[in-house]
């Protein structure tokens, strides 16, 4: 019994381990190459794990798509939560420069890029959309809830809620705009920018 | 000679038609079925052209995307440049909120669904990306440069200029939001919040 049970936990070790590498190569792949680049085949072979296998993690496309997406999600959530300062801290223009930062660094990187291709591909596959929308929608909240609480602005703030979502929208544009090119010199004004009126609108400063 | 030349006027008139027709089809079949969709063959089924019509217009499917991108950019340049307000205008929050709205519109429409589906493709695409950034970037110009001046904005305001550049991207992700789903009510909230910041922040009214 005793090495049966310890010979399976390497067995279930491994079996998380492969699972974890194919949907870190589904999201590289679906954002270097795009959406046709990211079937189970092709993934797997970028994995380096045999076709088989990763069939019996992922049976379809759909199930190792949403199955990446998700991952994602949840670790751009908990990255989030570790970052978040105290809700006793103050609210200041450098916290909120920080919040807005940290999310447009999610929507200007490489799980960002995957999530796109995913989206336009969803805009005209119905059944696709259909199990990404739920998806979606979870991350969307959980980043809107996250980036208030890391501005420190209150939930029962609704001008405060309003100017939250402005910003998931201008950092939604932000991330589209760096698919083609590299726009991190503008992109660093512009936040600035946006930042400093968004901590006039929140009450944290003085108009200049 | 007079017969001749009457003779080719209907002929040059219908080949002017049927390459709008193509163009038309081609935005439409990008926004509803996606990138895969739009293969010059697919497209002159979906115009009513005949295949040997459709290639002597456009030879290539690169030739198809980027003469449909670039109808697409001239269209909504002119229209834009039709709405703008006189010059001598004073700048005013109805004015602001006017501007915003256009390119909000142009951003949720059609077009945009269209362009995206490029984009997505081009992403991983290095020979479609050489094609459509020249196009891309010189509708961001026309597009920030009408923007400033439906505002009202000086050329010369540094700060002004990076507003708008702001309200672009905030634009480009109220398009990439209203993608999956129809994103309208919560964008005309958004829309409005945006605004009333905007318009404090380019001096138009005193801050609430």
């Amino acid at each position: 019994m005793t090495v049966a049970s310890n010979s399976r936990e390497p067995q279930q070790e491994r079996s998380r381990r492969t699972r974890e590498r194919l949907l870190r190569s589904t999201i590289d792949a679906l954002a270097a190459d795009g959406w046709s680049a990211a079937t189970v085949a092709a993934v797997a072979e970028r994995a380096g794990v045999s076709r088989g296998a990763a069939q019996h993690h992922f049976p379809t496309r759909e199930a190792l798509i949403t199955a990446a997406l998700e991952q994602v999600f949840d670790d751009l959530t908990a990255a989030s939560d570790s970052e978040i300062a105290g809700p006793d801290e103050p609210m200041s223009s450098a916290r909120v420069l920080a919040a807005v930062r940290r999310i447009v660094d999610v929507y200007t990187g490489t799980e960002f890029k995957a999530a796109l291709q995913v989206w336009a591909a969803a805009a005209s596959d119905p059944a696709l959309r259909k199990l990404i929308l739920p998806l979606e929608a979870k991350f969307a909240r959980a980043a809107h809830q996250r980036t208030m609480a890391a501005m420190g602005v209150s939930p029962d703030d609704e001008k405060g809620f309003r100017l939250v979502q402005a910003t998931l929208d201008f950092a939604r544009g932000l991330g589209l705009a760096d698919t083609l090119t590299d726009d991190s010199a503008r992109r660093a004004l512009v936040v600035d920018t946006w930042c400093e009126q968004l901590a006039v609108a929140l009450g944290v400063d003085e108009a200049a």
